[in-house]
């Protein structure tokens, strides 16, 4: 399997549904139409809505019994892109972590002002709830299975999860914190979303109680792997790689596993929580292979 | 009937439903959960969940058929007090309204800080739809009324309703506007909501389709209503009354009711739509009698 093609296939997937469900840039009111499609479309790789996929297939979503699985579950995976993009509108902010440019082009508020960037991340987390909730969706989703999904949503999203995990980053700052506080502030900002991925794709594809069990722990792993690679890639990448600021986290003196383990020790630490994440998908066999290699891929990347 | 037993009696079911339902201030994140608190415990008059109650009661949730039809509309009402108060933290911070006091206190970005103040706003918007999907409701609620009901807060938060409302307030500001612009602003801002709230208490009280409509129209007129009446209350009030800034609109050059129509007009405007909106009830009979009564009290209220 070439999973360069499996994550652009994706990728376009999600773009393609996202673009026909978002408002049209022409309507009203067309200034946060602008705004949200802006970050929407400004080359994110939709990382956890292709987790999501591939949870969905890793447990059967596209077997016979659910012929149009592919139309099911692109256009709830699209959701989770709808709470990650608001997240990083609200993280931007002058206010959070003041950046001035996100994907290589300026930060939302830069170019609509801070109202309206508050807005616009305001009405993707709403709308990531009101898709869940369209028609599209609701003829072919079982009403309790779309409600399982929605709670695992707003649980990964929410003050227990990515909020939570927001809350203490910005409060660590300037502290001095212990390895638990951050691996609290890691598992919550960014694991508890790709977490929550995972299980809405298992979900969806009808996973067994201890499906869903081993999902959970590859989400966790992979999810955590993901947060030590993006802070090592903010201390050796360039910024033309990574299209923003880099060594952005340690010039604010955040909370990162290279700053505590340094780089290589954070790498190991990574590529062992990838290797544990792919152990727990034995039991789906091959139909978990593109869960593993976005695991491989998640790790060894370079921006 | 008297209004003012009835609203205490339920403002404090629901003051009594959030309050547990909200994480205690003790457990992390610790401040984002005294944001919460702080905003949520403000001394809001709970209108937009009385409203959601009184409609349910309208349509006979409160019959022999659903016995504990109190058990199940103060949790699922309550979900409209989160978005209300979400949006009034994020209304006040320095980028939008910049205002410094809301119901007689310090405003929560002056208490919390800004980036509390936003992440306390975000988090407040997914418990709503985390609370809809919990177990103390889906044990109760058919899953196919519930996704109507997330589908109606989506609705009428969104950016379609509530945030549309507010990017075309913020727009205008300084702007000359025509009388359709006005009524776009106040028909978004205030009353989507309100109309979601009175649409919500009847899809849970089982409302028929034509009983729908005369709910949806009732709380449109009652929701543009409230809105003129507040900005009445904006230009005629003191500062002691109301708890906040007063003037605070024409201060800032806001499009409002009476700076178009004058104070004395806009109150009639308010009383006509009053009128049209309890005509729109007669099918309930004496069911309706509470969402009659909360319609005079919106009028007639002092603050």
């Amino acid at each position: 399997m070439d999973i360069t093609i499996y994550l652009n296939d994706n990728k376009k997937a999600v773009d393609d549904f996202l673009d026909q469900a978002l408002p049209p840039d022409s309507t009203q009111p067309q200034n946060l139409h602008r705004a949200m499609r802006y970050s929407l479309f400004a080359g994110g790789k939709r990382v956890r809505p292709i987790m999501a996929i591939a949870a969905f297939e890793a447990v059967g979503g596209k077997s016979k019994a659910r012929p149009s699985g592919r139309d099911i579950i692109i256009p709830v995976a699209s959701s989770l892109e709808l709470i990650h993009t608001y997240s990083l509108i609200h993280d931007d902010l002058p206010a959070m972590d003041d950046d001035d440019y996100r994907r290589g082009k300026p930060t939302n508020h830069k170019v609509f002002g801070e109202a309206i960037a508050i807005l616009a991340g305001d009405a993707m987390l709403t709308i990531a709830f009101d898709l869940l909730s369209q028609n599209k969706i609701t003829r072919k989703v079982p009403p309790k299975t779309l409600i399982q999904i929605i709670q695992e949503l707003a649980d990964g999203a929410g003050h227990l999860g990515m909020i939570g995990g927001q809350v203490a980053d910005i409060e660590s700052e300037g502290k001095k914190v212990s390895q638990t506080a951050l691996e609290y502030i890691h598992r919550h900002k960014t694991a508890a979303l790709i977490r929550a991925a995972i299980r809405i794709g298992g979900l969806l594809g009808g996973a067994l109680k201890a499906d869903l069990a081993a999902l959970t722990q590859y989400g966790e792993d992979i999810g955590l792997a993901f947060q030590i690679v993006d802070d090592v890639l903010d201390v050796v990448g360039t910024r033309e790689e990574m299209g923003k600021d880099v060594q952005s986290d340690s010039s604010r003196n955040k909370k990162t596993y290279p700053a505590f383990f340094g780089v290589e020790r954070s790498r190991q630490k990574a590529y062992d929580l990838m290797k544990r994440g792919i152990k727990s998908l034995e039991r789906f066999g091959k139909k978990a292979d593109q869960l593993r290699e976005i695991a491989r891929y998640i790790v060894d990347r370079r921006k």
